[in-house]
C-alpha cells in the first residue's frame, strides 16, 4: 500500500474541538496541521455547534482529508456532561460525512493502547507519544494533541478495519 | 402583533426525528405540515446523522420556516442512550441556525404543561391536545405529533421570550 492517504482526526467537546491532519503511506506517518476550534462560552447552544461545524468544515474545505476518525466519547456518570458532549460530538461526525468521508470511531482507550501501548495512558504521555511519532508536529492544546492521537490510531488500523466507504 | 410567524418544532432522535410547521399570528394557530424522519438502522453513525440533516434541512428550504423550537431531550440514567439523543439533538439545533433562525429549547414538562396544562402528560393526551388546538393537522407518528406540541409551546412563549435573533 503506497498511496498516501490523508487522515482527519477530530476530539469534539463543546467548547473546544482539536482538529489534526496526519498522512499515512505505508508505515510513514507524517504531521500536516493541527488546531483548536473555540465554541463562543455565552452564545445559545444552537450557535455554539453552528461555530463547530463552520469551523471544522473550513478544516476539511482546506486540507481535504480522504478519511476521518472520531474519538469515541467518554460515557460518564454525569448525564448533563455527556449529553452536551454527545451534541458536539454529533457535528463531529456530521461534517466529514457530508464531505462524502467513511468516519471511523475510536474509544479512549484503543487510542492510548495504540499510541502509548497501555489503556491508561496520562495525557502528558499523550503528548510525548505524538511528538515522537510525528516529529515536526505542533499543536496549540491537549485536544489538538489528542486529534493527532485519533488520526494516528486510525492510520495504525485503518488497514486492518474494514471501511465502509461512504 | 398581528405578524405571521412561521414555526418549525423537532423532536429529534437517533432513529426517529419529528418536524412539525405552525403558523402564529395574535392568538391564532394554524398546521402547515408535519412528517417523520427516519435514519437507516444499519448505517454508520455518520452516515445516521447525515441522513436527518439532510432531512431537516430539506424541510427548512421548503418551508422556509422564521423561528424555530427544539424539545430538550430528557436526561436519563442511561448514560449511552443519552449520548445517542446528544448527537441527534445536536443536528436538530445545527440546521435551522445554519438557516439564520433562532433555535428556542424547551423541556419536555415546559410542552406538556402548555398543551396539556399538567407536566405529566401522557402521549395520548399530548396527541389529543395537537387535534384541538391544530384541528387540520395530520401526523404519522407519536415523534410528529411532539414536534407539533413543540412548535405549539413556542408560540405561546415566544411573545413573553427574548429572543436573540441569530
Amino acid at each position: 500500500m503506497t498511496q498516501e492517504i490523508r487522515i482527519l482526526g477530530v476530539d469534539p467537546g463543546l467548547r473546544h474541538t482539536g482538529w489534526g491532519i496526519v498522512t499515512t503511506r505505508g508505515n510513514a506517518l507524517a504531521f500536516v496541521a493541527s488546531g483548536t476550534i473555540h465554541a463562543p462560552l455565552d452564545g445559545e447552544l444552537a450557535q455554539r455547534l453552528l461555530a463547530i461545524h463552520r469551523g471544522l468544515s473550513a478544516v476539511v474545505r482546506t486540507h481535504a482529508p480522504d478519511e476521518a476518525a472520531v474519538e469515541q466519547t467518554f460515557v460518564n456518570r454525569d448525564a448533563t456532561a455527556t449529553l452536551k458532549l454527545g451534541q458536539a460530538r454529533g457535528i463531529a461526525l456530521l461534517v466529514p460525512a457530508e464531505a462524502g468521508l467513511a468516519v471511523a470511531e475510536y474509544a479512549p482507550n484503543q487510542v492510548k493502547k495504540t499510541i502509548v501501548g497501555a489503556g491508561h495512558a496520562e495525557k502528558q504521555q499523550i503528548r510525548a507519544m505524538v511528538r515522537v511519532l510525528l516529529p515536526r508536529a505542533t499543536f496549540d492544546s491537549d485536544d489538538a494533541a489528542d486529534a493527532l492521537a485519533v488520526a494516528i490510531c486510525h492510520a495504525h488500523h485503518r488497514v486492518a478495519r474494514v471501511l465502509l466507504k461512504a
